[in-house]
Order: structure tokens, then C-alpha cells, then sequence
């Protein structure tokens, strides 16, 4: 069996996926045949199911999920792309009331979650995504103070971060996307200014995965640059989630979904994560919800 | 008046010079002259002099030189270098028992105290300089365990990296030199490795100070890359040099020092920095030392 990962660039934080198993990935999924009391047919659970329609495992408590609960929450605020904002925002960025906050990829499903918490928190926000409709929805609905679409290339984007705010110096920026972005950021960061590396997605698919970063001014300005991954903080989801809950019940925080169909098109699905296609979340419906039981 | 930068390709952390007036610089001198009977004419004093061979300050308490203090542990080891050394280890690598670290610039007046700090806080060093010599004394004088000679070149750099101690990762860099040394070491990191980046001298001089790096490697293994700088802890001044002049005392840290002469050549004196002539801090000693009083 030879291995193979999605990344030869970068040494992964998840093992490479060996060709013919089942590759790995997030689901909420309803109980259709149990041994386990507790968990009884039709209950639902998330858990790490993997791209399957069908999936044997002995769920944890965790992985409950409350009756009467939106899928959107369910996967998007308190999943791991939610998880993974509600981290990188206060964990890593640490966000101050009046600090100058920047988000790219901010119409995706970390990025939209990362948005509304830094607004929480008291920031001005410039949310950064690749349509003018998104960019409409991040100001109109989730309260991006600035929006601005990145097709306009890095030329308008330096121009943008100079003129950003009056011309303040950026304090925080949530980076889901790395190149060219993250470069200018730095350029133009503020002193302590800090950076969390959630994703880098330009460079995802990148012969060369090196991109030329002025390290000099985060000397200077004394800047942070850290890299985190959601599942480190493991112990901490129940206290995350019981907050993110709250603002959510207070209209303070909402999630957004794009769900498609059709289990024999999920690899084509899962590009569209590249393309823009998908808002918040991208979930793909693999079967029915049924209240029916079944028996093992 | 025109201002000048001495580096027009990041912001600074202290004001460009204006051209015409005192280049900045840090001193040891003697008082000549005196109206301030707690610091008669023969005492000595550190202070922010300037490219000067006299000058007229109100000295503060903290300025004092104890006496019998060699002017090595003054300026080396409790100067600025020695205590940005201090900071850039335990306020930004925090170092554990055992771990993996890396000193570029580890001859320089900077790089040759992290050395001996990190060994202190019972790491494995490798030390790096640019040539031979540097090397050995890094190694029979100042505890590292491994030492390289950068003057090898980024390939060999990448070979002595991936074997390093067995092949381990690096779970802390203390940078001054930036360029490939960074990248190079950033492909080496271990899972929640801390950089520090106190200086970049390989692109001080450069025409491009954007430098290519992997920053997907700091998602995937929570890499943290930090700047600072030591004026920033100023009020921690007087512990931090508790600490060090008890282990000048224990024998576990001392300092290196390369002086040179003549008020007229400080301007090539400064550029010794660049050209790799210095080991430790280079000091240009401007005027002779006299007991015999003055009058004001």
C-alpha cells in the first residue's frame, strides 16, 4: 500500500491518506441501527465518519447532538471550522476593543465565524473575500465594518490596507489564505500586532509552496506569526461551544451553510472549497434523515 | 533637513536620523566633568552617548558602573546585546529541558549569550558562524554541542539540519540573520516550535528584503515566529541582570569582546558588523581613561 498526502510541500499534521481507505472528513449523521441505549435509532451525532454514507463507531457524549438543533449551528458555529475561529480569534489574536482586525477568507466557513467574533470582541473588522456578493452579505449581515473583494489584485490591496481605517496600522489578521495577502498585511502590520496562521490556501495547490515575506518589519514592529490547529485544544470545545451557544441564542453569532448533493460527486464537491463557489460551511448531503428504526 | 533611514525597506523601531546630527549608539565612558556629586569626575557610566567621544547627560542611577566591573560583563554580557539575548530566550523561546535549539549569529555580540542562556536552560545548541574558528570557540568556550560554518552554503545547511542530533526537529530558533537560515529552519520545525526573530543582518543590505518562506509548515505544526525588541522591556532591566551576574559569578556565562580604535574610523568600524570581522561586541574605544579630576 503506498501513501500518498494532499501536500507534498508541507509535513501535514495529519497522517498521509494510504490510496484505497477512506479519506477522512467531518459529518452529522443520524443513528440507523444501535446496541448502545444511549445512543438509540434516530438520534443524531457528528463525528469523524469520513467521505462514507455508512459508518460503524462507539459514540462519546461529545458527540451528541441536542434535539432541536440547526445543522447550520451544529457544523458551522460549533464545528471545527467554527471551533477553529473561536481559537485562532481568542487564543492566538487575543483581540482588544478598538483594535484594527483583518480576515481573509472571510465568506468561508472559519472566515465567517472569525468576522462575528472579533466584532464581539470590539474590533473594526475588514473582511476580505472573492465577490461583491460576498462581500455585501459579510457587511449587511455580519457586520464587517470594511469589506473589499480580492479579485482587485494585490495593487488595490496595498492601496486598500494604506487607506484602511484613516490609515491605521492592521493590530490583528486572521490569515485562512497566506501569499500575497499575508505579505502586504505584514507590510503594513501595527506594533504587537499579531497574526494567526489558520490556513493558507493560495498555496494549497502551489508547485512552490515559498512565499516572500518582509520577516524584517515583524521584527520591528515587533510582530507575532503562529500557526494552530483546532484539534490541540481539544479539552477546551465543551467551554467553547457552551460561549459560542450563548452568543448564538443573543444574535450575536450565526453560521452559514452551502449544501450539495449526491455522495458519487463528493470529490468534486470537495473542490469547490477551492473555487469560491461555497458560502460558510460546505456540507454534502450523503442521505435521507429518517425517524424510522432499523435493526442490527 | 532631510531625514534618512539607514534601511529604507521596513519600518524602524527608532526614528530615521536626520542627516547632521549624532548617529545613535550605546557607550561606556567616564565622567570629565561634574555638577553631580552622586557622580564625581573618574566614575564610570553606560548611556546612550551617540557616535560621540564627549557628551552631556543627567545621569540616572541605572547608568552606574559598579566598580571593579570589567567592561566585557558591562557591555557584552549586561549590555543591550547580552540582555536582548536574555529576552529573545525566556520571554519569547521559553526553553524546556532538552529541547532542540538553533543560534544563527551565535558569534555575535547577541548570538553568544543566547548560546550559553539556552545551555543554561539545559537545551542541545547548535550554534551558527561563519567561519572555522568562530566555530571551535563556540564549541570549546561556550558549551555548544554542535557548531556550523554557514560559509557552506544553504544546501549543506539543509543536509546538517535534517541529520541534526539524530535527525531530530528543531523546537527553537533564535534568528539574526533571517534569509535561508530562517527558511531552511522553519522546514526543520518541530511541533510547536518558537523562532525568535531578533535580527535579519543577512538583508539589511539586500535591494529585496522579501525573503520566500514555507508558512504552511508553521500551520501544520503550530509554529510560533515572534520579533521583539529589548527596548520594550525596559522595567525588567534590573532582574534580568540579577540573574545573569549570578551565573557571570557561577562561571556558566561570560562575554567576548573585539575592540578597535580611533573616533575617525567608527564609520568602518560599524560596518566590522556586516563583514563577519567581530566576535562577540565590537566596541571602538574613543579616548583614554584618566582617575585625574576635571573642572567643570
Amino acid at each position: 500500500m503506498r501513501a500518498v498526502g494532499l501536500n507534498p510541500h508541507a509535513r501535514g499534521y495529519s497522517p498521509p491518506v494510504p490510496l484505497g481507505s477512506v479519506m477522512p472528513g467531518g459529518s452529522l449523521g443520524q443513528v440507523v441501527a444501535s446496541k448502545n441505549p444511549s445512543f438509540p435509532v434516530g438520534e443524531r451525532i457528528t463525528g469523524p465518519a469520513g467521505w462514507t454514507q455508512y459508518y460503524v463507531t462507539v459514540p462519546r457524549e461529545p458527540m451528541r447532538v441536542q434535539r432541536g438543533a440547526k445543522s447550520v449551528d451544529v457544523m458551522s458555529v460549533l464545528g471545527g471550522t467554527g471551533l477553529t475561529a473561536y481559537f485562532g480569534v481568542f487564543d492566538i489574536l487575543k483581540p482588544k476593543k478598538g483594535q484594527l482586525a483583518v480576515v481573509s477568507g472571510a465568506a468561508g466557513a472559519t472566515g465567517l465565524i472569525a468576522v462575528q467574533l472579533l466584532k464581539i470582541a470590539g474590533c473594526t473588522v475588514l473582511a476580505i473575500a472573492g465577490s461583491d456578493d460576498k462581500c455585501a452579505m459579510l457587511k449587511n449581515q455580519y457586520g464587517a465594518d470594511y469589506v473589499w473583494n480580492y479579485k482587485e489584485g494585490r495593487a488595490a490591496f496595498k492601496e486598500k490596507l494604506r487607506q484602511l481605517d484613516g490609515g491605521r496600522f492592521v493590530d490583528l489578521y486572521f490569515d485562512n489564505v497566506g501569499g500575497w495577502h499575508l505579505a502586504e498585511v505584514i507590510d503594513r502590520i501595527a506594533q504587537n500586532g499579531r497574526i494567526c496562521l489558520c490556513g493558507q490556501i493560495s498555496l494549497y495547490n502551489s508547485k512552490d509552496p515559498y512565499y516572500p515575506l518582509n520577516t524584517m518589519t515583524l521584527v520591528t514592529q515587533r510582530g507575532l506569526m503562529q500557526g494552530f490547529i483546532v484539534i490541540d485544544y481539544f479539552k477546551q470545545f465543551p467551554e467553547a461551544r457552551k460561549e459560542m451557544s450563548k452568543w448564538i441564542a443573543e444574535g450575536k453569532l450565526k453560521g452559514e451553510q452551502t449544501v450539495v448533493e449526491g455522495f458519487d460527486k463528493v470529490p468534486q464537491h470537495f473542490l469547490k472549497l477551492f473555487d469560491g463557489s461555497n458560502v460558510g460551511k460546505l456540507l454534502v448531503k450523503v442521505g435521507e434523515e429518517s425517524a424510522g428504526p432499523a435493526k442490527l
